[in-house]
């Protein structure tokens, strides 16, 4: 049966109780994803930081600069590896001194237009994250933002590139303009792929097994919190509504998740939820990266989040609709800036 | 006086008594050049290990891998960053674990040319380096060979990449293919500078102070070891000729370089003659580090080298000429490749 505008209310109320999470039956699919997800933009623009060239470009350097870390080995690059599609595969981050860190590393691509920044969301956007990071005892570590200035204004290729950036500015090498410039960058970096060719009307650019796979997601209840451009980052959400996720997980210590920074009760264990844009390359899975397989990981938030227990095949399509959200990285992106010298 | 073909050597035999260091006088400067250095070539081949697009395309991942190191941290890139023209910044290179390396890491670029790797040779050449640096305690401080051929051989896409480097390799995944890729990879990796341009006979390419401190250079002995298409890296020397080094690079503790390899009295205090490609964007220098501004690098050699004390306008020429030696990075290294993933 084939749903038309005509009929499609009278079905909709008919069959809406008995199968809520399906849709509306025999619903095209691409319909369907259509009113749930969202082709990515060209960037994901900020009226706060406007995008503009020179900004991407000092940026981008700014993105590989080690030299403004305590030990000397952090960049941004460290956690956020462009190569492995901006996440560094580890259960939690390493940052300076060797330092490990209480969560895993999110990727920084597609990350500028979420809800906020990290896992527990203590950082207002990438600017604020890229702000944050430098004095971060697990990540730069640097004693202040002044000695991020300092260190800067020592390299006289990036006075120049900061004067490019901020025209305007009577003082431009600031831990400000340094966090719009990080911030610019990042926002360019989106990664569309073979599902927004779909959703954009291309009915061929998923293959049966995706196909199966995105209604098995929907079916499931899983765009219930991964929805939108992103396929999640737009929310925060209990992590184990069902069932304490530990218990699945393994994980130790249990995290209590944004209690950490609201103290409220009703934030315990609750997590920004991801997006899974490029999930399929940015293993270890969770906010610790306790679970290493991407099946897996899906068969779990089925469980705890959903009361649910998906059969094997269900989570096999499942993951090949996740395949079909790994993107093309931007060409700029993958460009190795050369870093000024000191003299 | 311009000297020409004809009356030339009869000059040669009057003057080379007198002013030993400085030249056939009247020489013109370029032909003195020619005559010690050489332009770089293409890339760096090795009949043992033939560069192929394969090998190489191969090799520049493995440069970026990370999982491949007992933490998680550490790549190629870590101690020999692109953005960094190939060398890290830091007096010595710090590698798994934070574990502090005994000496400065040398720059990738144009290193595949040289005598051997290393500070004191003690990696044959660039794919001998590859290899005892995954299992080196300060680099990738993987447990054994056969740790890192099954970390790669658990990523499908490697596993397609060294079956096309490798096409007749029964096993291709082996710690000698993934040493022979590294080292293709590294063998393009050249960087041609106004230098070249000048010593392929363009005398626009380099300016008055370069050519100023290019006479300096050849006139205060420094070519004497840092000669050929590297302007170094051919040979061996004492560091500390006529002086303890140490007293003048305050170095702690003293390095007794190549005796630490050969355990032979006449290698103590010698180190491999370090290239000066790109010296300007190499900082820290030496072998531990020990000096991070470059006039006062030269101004040191000139002393406990060859026992001079050059003026400082000398210096500051010399410092001209050495960076008309930093060179273009080859296009195709400044692409990061995006790694394979483990599903």
């Amino acid at each position: 049966m084939r749903v038309t505008g005509k009929n499609l209310s009278t079905v909709f109320v008919i069959f809406l109780a008995v199968r809520p999470a399906c849709g509306r039956v025999g619903e095209d699919l691409l319909d369907r994803a259509g009113r749930i997800f969202k082709p990515l933009a060209a960037d994901m623009p900020s009226p706060a930081n406007p995008i503009t060239p020179e900004k991407i470009r000092l940026g981008k350097a700014l993105f590989y600069e080690r030299r403004i870390s305590l030990d000397g080995t952090v960049s941004c690059w460290k956690c956020h590896p462009i190569s492995l599609y901006g996440a560094d595969g580890l259960r939690t981050a390493i940052g300076n001194g060797c330092k490990v860190n209480p969560r895993n590393s999110p990727t920084i691509f597609n990350a500028a237009g979420q809800i906020a920044q990290h896992w527990v969301g203590n950082r207002r956007d990438v600017e604020d994250q890229a702000r944050q990071s430098v004095t971060g005892p697990g990540s730069f570590n640097m004693p202040g933002y002044q000695s991020v200035e300092k260190a800067l204004e020592g390299i006289p290729g990036y006075v120049n590139l900061f004067r490019k950036a901020f025209p305007d500015a009577a003082r431009p090498v600031t831990i400000e303009n340094f966090a719009k410039a990080i911030g610019a960058f990042e926002r360019t970096l989106v990664t569309p792929s073979a599902f927004d060719a779909y959703l954009k009307g291309d009915r061929t650019a998923l293959g049966d097994a995706e196909k199966r796979g995105l209604a098995a997601f929907l079916d499931t209840g899983c765009a219930g919190c991964h929805a939108g451009a992103y396929v999640g980052g737009g929310s925060y959400q209990k992590f184990g509504v069902i069932a304490p996720y530990w218990k699945y997980t393994k994980s130790e210590p249990v995290d209590v998740g944004r209690f950490d920074v609201t103290k409220q009760e009703s934030d315990r264990y609750v997590f920004k939820v991801p997006p899974l844009r490029n999930v399929d390359r940015t293993a270890p899975y969770f906010h610790d990266g306790s679970v290493s397989r991407l099946e897996e990981a899906v068969w779990i938030m089925a469980k705890v989040q959903l009361g649910k227990d998906p059969e094997v095949r269900s989570v096999r399509d499942i993951h090949s609709f996740l395949e079909s959200l790994t993107g093309k990285i931007p060409d700029d992106a993958l460009k190795v800036p050369v870093l000024p010298g000191r003299e």
